[in-house]
């Protein structure tokens, strides 16, 4: 499984993600799923993937080599599209022609074709976008009043997000909302797991403000992890007891 | 959905039920999943139960009115049964009869044959047990290593159990910490919703301590819920910004 998150307030966009994948208990790795596009200057991109890791993994490479958009009849790549709209457009494309080409076979051998991502960037001029891609190649965007969107392992990590992000909360409140949020989902479910990358963007930003991974060893997380812990352990132990023995 | 909860801990067991069913958003209503069975002073014994209502609702009628055994041979009810683990074992039959009687006809109009249930309780004499059963009848048995378990839409409420639930907590901490747990999923999840049904019990009481609905305007609820909100807000605004600026 994986656990990918992006928020998208007032001042930029932010995007996280794990990196393990796992075929089984028995079968655990460690692959990138947050994937970056860049014009220096011009536009930023960054997706992050869940789902089946081939069929991730086809998409990007196909994003990146190029391949015939409907929408022009040219073959085009990612990084060479106009807009972060048309940018979700053609990602939906490649995730459609895919499933076109290897569906069938994934369905025979009992394999459903699963894919969601996250597809956040900026172009010069224009402010910060962010979608969530499905597997038919539709996409939802985060706006003002649900500013945060989530791929894969989402249900643990919800609960902090609902309750403290906002569109006007600050860019990196919220970076730190989303590594809590990453942690209650690697307490909680083995499938997700250190490192995790992620990357932040300003509103009117050109390039990434942070674009970095996060090791186990990484000593902000780890305190961010100690505090939290702490925190909720103290805020439940000064909660009066129930009072309903009766 | 649903959201049942039961924390088995050595000064006793406590088990708490949310009542929202739904079948679709356009029909929501309140049904009472926490159903209690005891003969006073000699057993008390609770079921929590998620899934399809009315299969669980079957269930726990036929628990009442009796059916026969296949262990005995006879016509039996759950409040007869000698121990919890023969209950859980009735439970388990009456779970697989009613599959042989209804799971064809379900499946036939598309409804998946869904069940689980939490089981607990006490008999004079032996400690508390708190059994999870599962849709084909089989069950297992919470244990001082994992001392709580989960129905239903068990996600959103993991996270604080997995940090504060202890074998060795305070049973009123853990009613605490299971009313958090099931705040954390109706905030999360609209499918989850007040009242709240809950029984409290102590190692080697002969009855329930507590056994109480918590409706809307329930004041103690509602002060936990600000409270915990405050201190989640308070807890992250506390924890450093991230250094990963570039």
């Amino acid at each position: 499984m994986t656990y990918g998150v992006g928020v998208l307030v007032k001042d930029g966009l932010l995007m996280a993600a794990d990196t393990r994948t796992n075929a089984g208990l028995d079968n655990i790795a460690t692959f990138r799923k947050l994937h970056l596009f860049d014009v220096p200057g011009e536009k930023v991109m960054a997706i992050a993937t869940a789902g089946n890791l081939a069929i991730s993994q086809s998409v990007i490479s196909m994003l990146r080599e190029g391949f015939r958009n409907p929408d022009t009849d040219r073959v085009e790549t990612l990084i060479e599209q106009p807009s972060m709209f048309k940018a979700a457009q053609f990602i939906g494309h490649a995730v459609r022609q895919l499933h076109a080409s290897d569906g069938a076979a994934l369905e025979r051998n009992g394999v459903s074709f699963e894919v969601t991502m996250l597809v956040g960037g900026q172009f010069r001029g224009s402010a910060p976008r962010l979608f969530m891609l499905y597997k038919a190649g539709n996409f939802i965007e985060a706006t003002p009043d649900t500013p945060y969107l989530q791929i894969g392992e989402h249900k643990y990590g919800k609960p902090i997000l609902d309750r403290a992000v906002s569109y006007k909360a600050d860019l990196y409140d919220c970076l730190k909302l989303a590594l809590i949020s990453m942690d209650s989902t690697m307490r909680s479910n083995l499938s997700v797991g250190l490192p995790i990358d992620m990357v932040v963007l300003r509103t009117g930003g050109d390039d990434w403000e942070v674009n970095r991974r996060i090791e186990a060893g990484d000593h902000y997380f780890h305190d961010l992890r100690e505090r939290w812990s702490a925190a909720l352990r103290k805020a439940h132990t000064d909660i009066p007891a129930p009072p309903y023995r009766d």
